[in-house]
């Protein structure tokens, strides 16, 4: 694609450089910008470059934070000697949108991946250690992708953290609600019968 | 979605604003910012920035430019007197990219849709018509979409130039190359039937 216009093209090329932004999308968002008042992408700009001139990752935990410390560390409500390691932000985000959970989080950064490169170096581990040794921390509750990746990480985890006055849980692998069995694959059907629950716990009694 | 911080969620708010770009791939564009350097962000802002600050759409032809009138416009090797007439930016460029066109362009900004409210006024036609009376202009080529909308506003444009003594061409239509017959619709087909040209033209000869 030839871009008459070298402005055009440095913008098409900044663009393209986010995730899953190809060319066509980039040149599409280009214009979509030219075509908006100025004033508008202004805007936009100006909230991106304080986005990520301003927020900070919170100290405790690791997720970000408009201040040093963020909400969830800072609530007194919360009962900060549960915590639930996570890999991602997001994932912090969807635990929060259910509303069961009232302890604290820790974000790995990722998980453990050889081939991608990710050691356990390049994670938030070696704080979480710190923080469950330093913190009277009752629960750790590993909330991690149900992957070979994931497992891994949650099996690293879990040997570094054995020998610690801590107890170790995992979130509970099973059907997903609404799904019907027939559908669901064989290695989670299998999983959700042997970890199945008792019945009034399952009622939440 | 609950978003901690309120810098994250105006972020996410502003690149939402953008084109086919939801709530979610807003956030997973706004953690990317985050983790790349900031140096990298403020790249982006900068030549957006720029770009719409910068860019001039050409007096001419209404395609982009960096400049007044664009190096299409400007070029004395290229046929000022044939112009090719395309709904938008995107399209002189999807025909650029042929190498096969050496004439003028003249970009609507749009095509005629009254269920959008896209009229006659909104588009670039009083210009095109002021440009085939006082320049010399031999042919106008109508390349438009081959919509409804497209040749609604093909036949309004015809409409308007047919008094004036300068050849009206559109593009053809018909069968796609590499396409094979049996896969063609019948409507392109039935018109590539209609539309049949000389096997010498054909050839290129």
């Amino acid at each position: 694609m030839d871009l008459s216009s070298r402005l055009l093209k440095e913008g098409v090329e900044a663009l393209s450089g986010l995730p899953s932004i190809g060319r066509r999308t980039a040149l599409r968002l280009a214009l979509h910008l030219l075509k908006q008042p100025t004033a508008q992408t202004h805007q936009l700009c100006d909230a991106l470059k304080k986005m990520v001139d301003c927020l900070h990752f919170c100290e405790k935990c690791h997720n970000i934070s408009d201040g040093k410390i963020c909400d969830i560390c800072n609530n007194p409500k919360r009962d900060q000697q549960v915590v639930c390691v996570v890999e991602d932000i997001r994932d912090v985000m969807a635990i929060e949108a259910t509303g069961q959970y009232q302890g604290g989080y820790h974000v790995l950064g990722g998980r453990i991946a050889p081939v991608e490169g990710i050691s356990p170096n390049d994670l938030n581990i070696d704080s979480l250690i710190h923080k469950v040794t330093e913190e009277q921390i009752k629960e750790v509750i590993l909330a991690l992708s149900a992957t070979v990746e994931g497992d891994t990480t949650n099996f690293y985890i879990y040997k570094r953290l054995k020998h610690l006055d801590v107890k170790v849980s995992a979130i509970a692998k099973g059907i997903a609600v609404g799904y019907e069995l027939q559908y669901t694959d064989e290695l989670t059907l299998g999983r959700s019968i042997i970890q199945r629950v008792d019945f009034e716990s399952y009622l939440g009694l």
